[in-house]
Parts: C-alpha cells; sequence; structure tokens
C-alpha cells in the first residue's frame, strides 16, 4: 500500500510537536465515495459505522443498501440524502450498477448479519470494489480463505473492524512492545466480558440477543464469534505475537439458551509465551469488558476499554505509570490516531472512526501511486479475519474433545 | 423556543428503552446552514467546533471567513468544499451578501479571539441571523449586555461554547439536583485548574500563550476568563443557582508573566450555599483539570471532565454508587445527550456536538413553528455569558480591594 | 466451637450501630498463651505473624523456638521477653515440655518452611494443644490428611493461615453471596499473580526465592502451592462452593528457574459454575495480585487486595456501588471484622490479626464451655488446608496430562 | 534529640534493601513505660491511641486515668492489665505518684476532651514526664504558648498527634519536596472535608457530635479546631512552607447548629506560594476527606487518605506515576515508616504507631546520650501545636472581619 508524502509527514510531525491537533491529516481535501450494506433503521451498529465514516469527513455516502426490504432501504437512504438513481433494491444491483458508474463508489462497508458476509464481500471484489466487513468475517472459515484468496488476487483493499485496534492508547501499547520496552513478551490475560445477555433476553423479542443466540445466524460459537474475535485480535495486535494453540471450555449458563454464552481458553501463542482469554456475554453487571494485560521480561502493561484514554505502564521497578493521549512524547502511530489535547477525552466513534480514515488514507494514497508506509494504515485486513475464524474452530474443536489443545493457525496463502 | 413533535419524542422513549442509540433523533434529514467566523488553519478551537457541528450531521457549511488574511481564509474554505462565490473576503461582507440570499447561512459560529466576539456577533443579529459564540462572551461587561438586549429584541437564538455542560453525565447531575435527590444544596467545590502554562511559553513563541498572556487580548483576566467562566458555568448549570457574591485571589505565578494566571475565589450562592474555585493554568502536571462536587442535605455529586462517562453520587448513608452514561434510568437529558450503549465510551467532541446539535434542534423546531420544550435544549445562551462577563468583572474588583466580598450578579432584563 | 455470650453480642451489636469501634469484643481481659515454631531474625513472615497475633492484645507470647539453630533461636526468643526456662533448644523440647505446665502454652503457631509443618502439627496435637499452621499444610496430600484425622479425633482447634480471608470486605463478600444478594453464582474469576520473581533472583542469593524455587522445599509445585492455594480458599471462601475440577497449565517462565512460575487454570465448581484462576511470581509489575471477582444471576462482586476497603458490587442494572468499610449496614461479620470508623483505612495487618483473634475467641469460648456459633469464628480450617493440598496435586496431575479434567476433590472423613 | 546508633542504620539499610520488614527497627528489645489520660470505656480514639502504641511492641502501658469517675476509670485499668496500686482516681495523683517511683511512667499520653488538655500537659511536664497530647493543643493560643515554653524550659519531649503525618507516603511527598523534586512549591490545595456531622446528630445525643458542637468543649472554632488543623499541619509537613495569611469565611450550614461546620480558607504562605483549605464536616457522603495537593514548578503530588498506599506524581511532561509503599527507591523516611512489603496495605493504625514509634525511639535515644538525627523523628511537635492554634485564631479573627487577609504566624520563642 502506498504512503503518504514526505510533505504530509513533516506537517504532521511539526502539528504533534505542539501538540495540536493534526488539522491537515485529519481533514483532507479529497473523498472517498462510499457505500453500504446492512445497517439500516434500529440497527446500532449501521449509526455507529455512520459516524466513524463522517467523524474525519473523509467520507462521501454515495450509495446503500440498508434492510432486506428494498422498500424500507430507500426510504432510509433517503434520509442518508442518497441521490434517488443509487438508491438500489439489493445489494447485487448495488454492485452491477456501481461498478459500471465513472464515479462509482470506491468502497462498500458491510454491516449484515455474519452469515451473509462473504457473498457480499466476494461479489463487491469481483466488481474491484474495496471492502470494509464486519467482524467475524464469515461463519465459515473456508469461506474467509476464499476471500483472502480473492483479496490477494485483486490487491484489493480489505479492512475488517477489529474496531478497538483504532483507539490510540491501543496502538501506542503496540508500539512499546514492539520497540522492546516490555522485552520479550512471557504472558497475555485478555478478557471480553460483557454481562449484556445475562439474562434470557432472546426469550423476550430483544432482537440483537435473538440474532446472537439463534446458532444459523451466529456461527459455530456465538460467544467466541462475537467477543472472543476482539480479544483474538487485541492481543495479536498489541503483542505482534501469533495464538498457536488454544485449550477451550465453552458453557452454556443462562438456562434456556441454546448458544455458548461464556468462554474460559487458554492461550499458547507463536514465542512461547502463555495466556488465557475470557469472554462472556454473561458477566452480569459489566456493560462491555474488553481489557487486555499484557507482560514482558521487562514490565508490563494494562489497558482497559471503557477508560480508554489510559494505559497502566508497570515497569519491574513498581513505579506504575499512567499514560494518556495526546503527548508529543508517545508513539507516532498513537499521536496520528488521536485528535485532541491531553486531558481532553476521546472515545469509541474515536477509535472506529480511525479504522475508517486509515482505510481513506490507504485508498487515497493508492490513487495517488503511493508506496505503502507500515506505520501509517493500521487497520485490520482479511488476513486477521481468517485468523479470528480459525480461532473460532479451534476453540470448538478443543471444547468437543473435552478441552483439548488445539492448533489456531492456518496457513494464509 | 419551540418542541419536538410528540412523535419525535415517542420514538426518542421507544429507542431509548431499549438502550439503543437514538437514531431517528441524532440525524435528522434537514440541515441547518452553517457559517464560521475564525478557527483557520492551525486553530484547534476551529477544528473542534467543526467536528463538533459535523458529528450529528445536522450542519450544512456553507460559508466562512476563516482568517483575517482573505487569500489565506478563502484557500483555507475551498478545502472544506465551501462553495467560491461563498468564500468572502471579510466577516462583514460575509454578513451582509448571506443575509441577501435566500439560502443564506442560518447561524453564525464565532470562533475568533475575545475581543472582537462583540463586534462580530452584533452584526450578525442585526441581520437576523442566529449566533453560536465562544465564551468568554466579550471582553467588557457593557458589550455583553447589548448583545443580550438584541438578542431579546430580535428573538434570535444566541448559544454560548460552555461545551463542558454538554456531557451526558454533567445533565444528569443537573437532573438529580433538580429532582432533589440530593435535597437542598449547600456546598459547591469547582475547579478548572490546568497545568498548560506553568512555564513561560509566551516567551518561547507558543501562538495560544501569547493570545492568553497578553493583557489587550486575553481582557481583564486572563484565567478567569479563560477558565474560571468554565467553572462559573459548570456550577450554575449543575445547581441551578447563581454565585452571588465572590471573593478573590488571583496571582501571577510564573516569573515574568503579565496577566493573572492562577485565581482562588469563594463563593456564595443565591440560596445561601458557600463554595470555592479554583482555576488556574499553572497547576503543573495537570492537563484540563475541570471538575465540580456538589454538596446537598441528603448526598453529594462528583464529575471529572477526564473520566466523563462517570458521575460519583455519595448518598449520605455511604453506598457510593458510579454512574455511567447509557442506561434508560438515566434522565431524558442525560439518554437524549448520548449516542452509545453503556460501556462504550464518549468523549470530549461528543460533548461539544450536544451543544451544536441542541441549538440545531432550536432551530429546526423554530421553522417549524414548534413551541419551547425546556428539557429539550440545554444549550448555554447569551444570558449565561452575560453572567460569566459579569464574574470576570467581580473576581477582578474582589481581588483589586484584597479579597472583598463583591456582587457577582447582574440584572438580566 | 463455642459461641459468645448473649451479652457479648448484645454489646457487639450496640456499638456496631453507631459505627463505634468494638472495644469490648476486640480488646478482652483474658489472654491465650501462644508458643511460636519459626519465623525467627530476618523472617518476614514471623514478624507479621507476630503483629498479628500482638494487634488485638488476644496473646501472651509465652514460649517459642523460632530458628534450628538453638543459641539463635534463644538469642531472638530474649528479645520477644520470653522467660529464659522456656527458650526451648527444639521444638519437641517445646511441645513436651509445655504439655507438662499448668501454664503451658494454648496454642502454637507454625512459620516454618512447608516440609516441615507435617511434624510440628502432628507433634503438637498429639500433646494436646491447638494449633495455627501456615499454609499450604503440607507437602504431600497423605500428610494433610493424617492431620485432619488427628484433628478430629482429638477435636482441638486447628486454623489454617490463609490470611486474606480475614479482610472486612472480604468477609462481607462472602455473606452477600450467602444472602443470595447476587442469585445463583456462574463464574469465578480469581487471580493471585504477583511479578516478584521476574527475574532469577534465586541466582543472587535472595533467600525467600531460594526456598521458593527449590523443588524439594516448595513442594510439587511452587506457583500453585505458594499463590494458587490462596486464590484457591478465596474462590472457596466468597462463594461457599468447592472446586471440583481443574485444567491446569504449569509453565516455567523465566529461563534457568528450576519450578514452576506461573499457573493457568480453568476451573469447574460444585455447582456448575465456571471459572479461571492465573497464579504466577512472573507477573512484572505486579506486586501482589490477588484479585477475585464473582458473576452470580443478580449481579457480581469484585475485591482486590491492594484495595482491601473496598468491595464493587456491580448490579445487573449498571447502577456500580463501591463499598467500604466501617458502616453499620455491613454484615455482622464483617462490622466484627473491622476496627475503625468508615474512611479510616485498614490494611494486611488488621487482616491477619482477624484470624488470630477469631480463633483466640474460639479458645477462650471452648474454655467457657459456650457452644459454636458459626457466624462467629471465620478463619480457615484443616479442611481447607487439606482441600488446598488436594488442589495443588490435582493442578499438577492435570498439567501433565495436558490440562486434561482432573477431580480436585477428597473426601474430608 | 538522640540519633540512633550507626549499627542500627546499618541493619535497617541492609534489610530496606531487601524490601524486607525492618524488624530489628520495629521490635526493639526495651519498653517505654506508658501512662494515659482520657479514652476510657466507649472512646473510639483511646481504643486508637492504645492500638498506635502496642502495634510496634514499643511501650507497656502501666497506668492510667480513663474517665473522670474513678471507679469506672479503675475499672477500666483492670482490663488493660495495670497493676492495682497504679489505678489513680486522679490524673493529678497520677502525676505526684508516679513522678515519686523509680519506675515511674516515662510519658503520658493525653486524650481526653480539647478543653482540658492545657492543665494537664502543665501538670506532666512539671513533673518531667515526656508528653504525647491530642489535637487542637489547647483551646487557647496563650495556653498552648505556655506549654511551648514550659517544654523549652524542660527539654522534655512533647508529641503533637497530628496521625495522618505518620503515613510513609506522606512522609515521601515531604522528602520530594524538600529534595527539590517539584522545584518551587507555588500551590497547596488541601481539604480535610467530611460528612460525618451532615445531619443535626447533636439533637439524636449522639456523643462525639455533642462534644464538638457546644462552643464551650469544641473552642473558637469546631470545624478549624477539628479538622481545619489537620489540613494545616498536613499542608506545614509535606512542603515545609509556613501558612502566614489566610482569609476564611466559616459557615454554620446545619440548621440548628451552634458552631461553625465548614470552613473556606484561602491561604498565603510563606515563600509567596498560594493556596485554599476546605474543612468541613457536613460534606454529605464524604467519610473523612483529607487530600492534599501541591504543586510546583516541576511537578506535583497528590495523597489522599482513603488510598494511602499512594502518592500520584505528576511531573510537568504528562507521565503520571503512582508511587507505592514498600520499594527500596523510596525515601529513608518513608521506608521507615512501613513494616511491609509492597502490595500489602498499611492503614491508620500503622500510621498513628508511627507517631508512637519515633516517638518511643526520641525517648530511647535521649535515654541512651545520642544525639538527634533530624530523619529519624518525623512526629509533631509543640511547635505545630501553637501554630495550629494561631492558625484558629487566625480564621476566625479573619472570618469576623468579613474575609480580611489575617496573620497567621506566632513567634515560637
Amino acid at each position: 500500500m502506498p504512503t503518504q508524502s514526505e510533505q504530509e509527514k513533516e506537517t504532521r510531525r511539526e502539528l504533534l510537536e505542539g501538540n495540536i491537533m493534526p488539522e491537515t491529516t485529519k481533514q483532507p481535501k479529497r473523498k472517498v465515495r462510499l457505500g453500504i450494506v446492512g445497517g439500516g433503521p434500529g440497527s446500532n451498529i449501521g449509526e455507529a459505522h455512520r459516524y466513524a465514516a463522517r467523524l474525519d469527513n473523509r467520507y462521501a455516502l454515495v450509495t446503500g443498501v440498508f434492510a432486506s426490504d428494498a422498500e424500507r432501504s430507500q426510504s432510509f437512504a433517503a434520509t442518508l440524502d442518497i441521490a434517488p438513481e443509487r438508491r438500489y433494491s439489493s445489494w447485487q444491483e448495488m454492485a452491477e450498477r456501481e461498478a459500471q458508474r465513472a464515479d462509482g463508489l470506491d468502497v462498500v462497508s458491510i454491516m449484515t448479519p455474519n452469515n451473509s458476509h462473504y457473498a457480499i464481500a466476494k461479489t463487491f471484489l469481483e466488481h474491484g470494489i474495496d471492502v470494509i466487513c464486519d467482524k467475524p468475517l464469515t461463519t465459515e472459515l473456508e469461506q474467509a480463505l476464499e476471500l483472502l484468496r480473492l483479496q490477494r488476487q485483486t490487491g484489493l483493499i480489505f479492512g475488517v473492524t477489529y474496531c478497538y485496534s483504532g483507539y490510540p492508547m491501543v496502538r501506542q501499547a503496540r508500539e512499546m512492545v514492539r520497540s522492546g520496552e516490555l522485552g520479550e513478551i512471557r504472558l497475555v490475560q485478555v478478557e471480553h466480558a460483557s454481562g449484556w445477555a445475562s439474562t434470557l433476553l432472546e426469550a423476550e423479542g430483544h432482537k440483537q440477543a435473538l440474532w446472537r443466540t439463534t446458532p444459523s445466524i451466529a456461527g459455530k460459537s456465538s460467544v467466541v464469534g462475537d467477543l472472543g474475535t476482539h480479544a483474538h485480535h487485541m492481543a495479536r495486535f498489541v503483542t505482534g505475537l501469533e495464538i498457536s494453540e488454544v485449550s477451550a471450555e465453552l458453557s452454556s449458563i443462562v438456562p434456556g439458551r441454546q448458544v455458548d454464552d461464556n468462554a474460559h481458553i487458554k492461550l499458547r501463542f507463536s514465542n512461547g509465551a502463555r495466556g488465557m482469554m475470557w469472554a462472556s456475554m454473561v458477566a452480569t453487571g459489566h456493560w462491555h469488558g474488553l481489557r487486555i494485560r499484557v507482560y514482558g521480561e521487562k514490565g508490563s502493561l494494562e489497558w482497559v476499554q471503557e477508560q480508554p484514554n489510559e494505559l497502566v505502564l508497570r515497569p519491574a521497578d513498581g513505579r506504575q505509570q499512567i499514560l494518556t493521549r495526546g503527548f508529543n512524547w508517545l508513539s507516532p502511530a498513537a499521536q496520528r490516531a488521536s485528535r485532541l489535547w491531553p486531558g481532553h477525552p476521546e472515545g469509541y466513534l474515536e477509535a472506529f472512526a480511525n479504522l475508517y480514515t486509515d482505510i481513506a488514507d490507504a485508498i487515497l494514497a493508492r490513487r495517488d501511486g503511493l508506496e505503502a508506509d507500515a506505520l501509517a494504515y493500521l487497520f485490520p485486513t482479511v488476513e486477521d479475519g481468517v485468523l479470528g475464524m480459525k480461532f473460532i474452530d479451534a476453540a470448538v474443536a478443543s471444547h468437543q474433545q473435552n478441552g483439548q489443545w488445539t492448533d489456531a493457525l492456518v496457513a494464509l496463502i
């Protein structure tokens, strides 16, 4: 993927040194044309995607199919200022027609239920359109691998919305690990333990609960697919290590529930590090519960999504530090992911927007024929999506064999 | 000011009961036409305003004069997709020309240095245009009163960006006080103590420091004007009380500084409550420092801007509670000011956006001929701006008389 | 075991209602005669035991063998005001001679290395003397069972110093679970993850590290024996459930170390609840790391040893509470374990002292011929010690079989 | 005052380097003979004093007059193992008779209501006995000055129990200020704001409330005397500065109360620093509320009594640190005031015990003819007591003159 110009980088550096919001980089002149599939009326995640795309002013929402019912979709499209001729009645039509327009969409963002991701993503890739897709990427590993092969063939951009990797202090954690500040990584404790479904919500007609507790829609494991994959990506993103083996216990805690709602998973990492994951939707009293702790030879880091502006560093000597956003001594990756001065909190929408903005920057850079800059684009890709699918498979297989250690890696060629 | 339709309210209520993001209310179909004065290249606050206006998709930025240099302003306007014919060379021209257009701006937002607020706001009001203005409102109380008189004559909407009142948990605090949950208010401790200027930054050419430490630009008191007025509004907003008398000690702490940079102020409130304010730009190690604690007969509340998603309730029996955003047991005012589920943090930009969105809603409601709904629009007004100016005057006068208790109220007729 | 008189209880209740320190109960007139084995010069844990015994003024330290070297032991005994004729040269001599005195010791406290606990405890029991013993109880399960059998035969009091169960807010947690405030328990996450041995201290001659990393002294598993057993007892104490099966991964993380220094253990509880335990001495940057979180149908609790005066309650509705010591709405068990008013912190020594005081109260009550009151004496017993030994065995066996689920219960008859 | 031997210091250093509990220093062989006046049955503070004296095993409680009623006092003395012939019927008798014994008390500790401190302390000093006295020292400044003169004449040891200065991290804060780590001190914000009396407890027969709200017993200002003097000492102890002038607003907040229950005081320090103090007993929902924040050129410190094991350091660059007890990189003064390893919390009793232990060490050192070591003995003295009395007078005088700045210093010769 292409890089930004030296000029842009210089400006960026200059601004950051003064702890100034990086106006130039965050509010560029050019826009990426965005189409959406899913996320219609009443969809929370749909609204979050649209906020994320809008925040840095990098996208023009030009088309979308928001619901399976064409009329419902089109009237929703109207409220989003989409031109009448681009309010399609199906995503198939959207792919076909947009591919023929000179001003057709640059990138499609897919926020439908998991079991439709594969077909939609495949179709748009085949029409030469970049893809942003919700996680888990598909419901079957083989589908995910096929999307990977297609992405490799086409060279298109394919982002997967592991949105928590967009937080500045998560990126700071990653850079601190990469730079060796913690020494060799030894232990990783990661949790995504929410309590949102600690009662049998699905019996009360709660839409999201229904969707996540119906086996045919939720995939092989509801809790690992929905929450465990976020934890999986977080652990890999921060440490730069792969999770090579798992020993899992999946449980269905709430009486009457048809899917697993809690997962306890022991982890082995590619460098020999050990870890644990707890993914849950029945941790009563929790409302989000994503937390990662990484321990190296020289110190450890802790980050909690509910206090996202803070990163706790615990060096071996006991002088605990609380690092926060907005300072020029943070890594460039953390600074670039932030909009505000120190002391002015940012939140979930800003983190989500960082993924959208990174993807837009990659698209714009490619348009300019620029080369890739590893540091510049940290958005999760189809590879991350494939490994997430493999992780689900491995956890389920381990559980079915009474917790036997199971391979969690898959060849990415 | 007009209210929302019953239908809209019903939808809102329904959505909130499910802890769902209020899509309908936050992403309306119609847009308000916005013009900007100030906030050009390199201005942090300019960028924050634009983020705030963009977030909920309620504004179309149609015109703006972003810098005193016309060419610089116009090239910046181009980057913001402003039509060439609406890139004016001065705000005077902008007011005049826009007032004549059928599609002229609905509201101007002023983010220039304090000493120009008065003339700009006055001009736009005289042209029948609603106003959003940064605080402190003016540099002289009499100017602020004149703006108030003009607003009363015209009936136009006039918002002042005491942005911290936009936080959901600040609004929750206000509602809890109003509903009597704390009993009669007895004590208020409020701080806006930052450390951003704890060295002589102005001697190093730091632009913002220069602007805030030059007496002719900063106004009568730099630290009271810049930070104390935020604390003043916060105390009034949350308690619903007026600050009637002050006893102030203003200090210039950093050697070589030409303005006050620290203020210690004892407060007397309109109901007999007592309080203290600390406003500072030399609280080394702090990066924001806005905090309010309100004590009543039955319990107390604490809110800290750097952890804005939390409101601490301390009832008399010692069972401390940490209330957070996103729940349906919060007051409607708090729920409406929030976009995300529990556990998903919001930050400064979302709070700032709430002021812009409230103002847009007020403008749209007036357009529909709807009546005012006190609960719906909580944005600070010109009255708040006037009282802020009086507070600065009172603090300075008290200080000059060695801390004598000084009247801080002014008739608002 | 016997109960306190009704009068004492009444006094206690009266005092507690006024949030007053329970002087009468905490400073009784009569003393228990204490003998010590181990904990000589340079022993931290020895000093902690003596602080704990002294704090509530319930014990007279009348004899002790503090070191294996008789001369060293006796000169240390002199500094502790022990009468010359009771400065014995071995614990065997001490048991024999004290058993013959009319004013012989009531109870012996054993704080020697683990591999000597069994012989010492057995001998004192056989001489009719009550026992307090450090954990882990022995190095072999069979030895622990033999101590249990002996205790059952003799009816003597046998306390095991799982000291963290002495904290008032841990006892409050236990009572809240017992009273059904959380509903049925579903999930338990428990950690005792310290970083004290994250470097190869044993190679630098660090005495405690040497002792804990020499397989013959440390027992079958160093980290499970030293830290895991504390976590094991904490989980059982708070929930009232047994840990019935484990799936363990023990690791030796620090290069060159001869024992395991990290344990990741999945847990199954007697009621079907699921859990995880993390025990570590290589969690770099941690300095204690005991934390328990318990999740029920209706809410959850969290307690962290490093903030021991706080217990976090998270009900399902999201209104998080931070409960603290010293209030009369706490359970009697929590109130009785506390000495100070609300807002005045207590710490580790006070918690440890609660075990000593409970044991003294039990001894004094038996002396008075009073009956047992389950609530009054919450100190851990030989049964807890036995189950801790079985837990170590189960963890090691599971690890050796690649994490296979392994029975962690043993018949206590 | 005398110092410890070099040998003792060496041992201490050695132990500390290993983060080991300083056994030798904390558990000395010799004891100081202690007598008590006040603190009888039902007195919380009496019990706290006795815990503090007992903890480090440095005192033998040999005599005491615990209540004004002789019989009540004597039966209480019996429960404390005081020999029958030393259970006196009045403190006058105790002073006289003990002064004549070869094994008479070394030091008397006074914990009676404020209005009797003067006469008792004077009498014991006149009998050549060292004194420990509760704060506020007296009810009249002139009495305090007379005690100072008497102490100077006799050269006796006179400690005043500003107990919060005994916390290790408070001593660490003091050392960090002294060593220049914060640079010149500029601002001090100190609070002792409790909510214990936020209702009219005195009307319900609450003993402590009655005592503190009856003007003749409470002294000139109840809230400044009871809580403000703690805050006053804390500010002076940590900064090493004197409070030279005050501007005070005293209020009686609870309807029906006869004394002031809230104080807002602006402070000027001897080096030109500025500050604020808030002392309150009506901060509803607070249970202790002592907090100090000190701001220098280079950074700031914050300490809160309710989390006493932590000291927050905020350097100017924003890398906030949370320092905790028990590490060998802490100042010797902080290490010496601590008993436990890192991660094992200490509390109020340990802090209080540090004052008693410091005083015992001073008495023992004098007995050995050793010289003073400034670092070794940090207990507050009669000078601190005198300045506390002057501070009360100054606050009251300022309040009576509508907040006029008033001199808070008094010559200590």
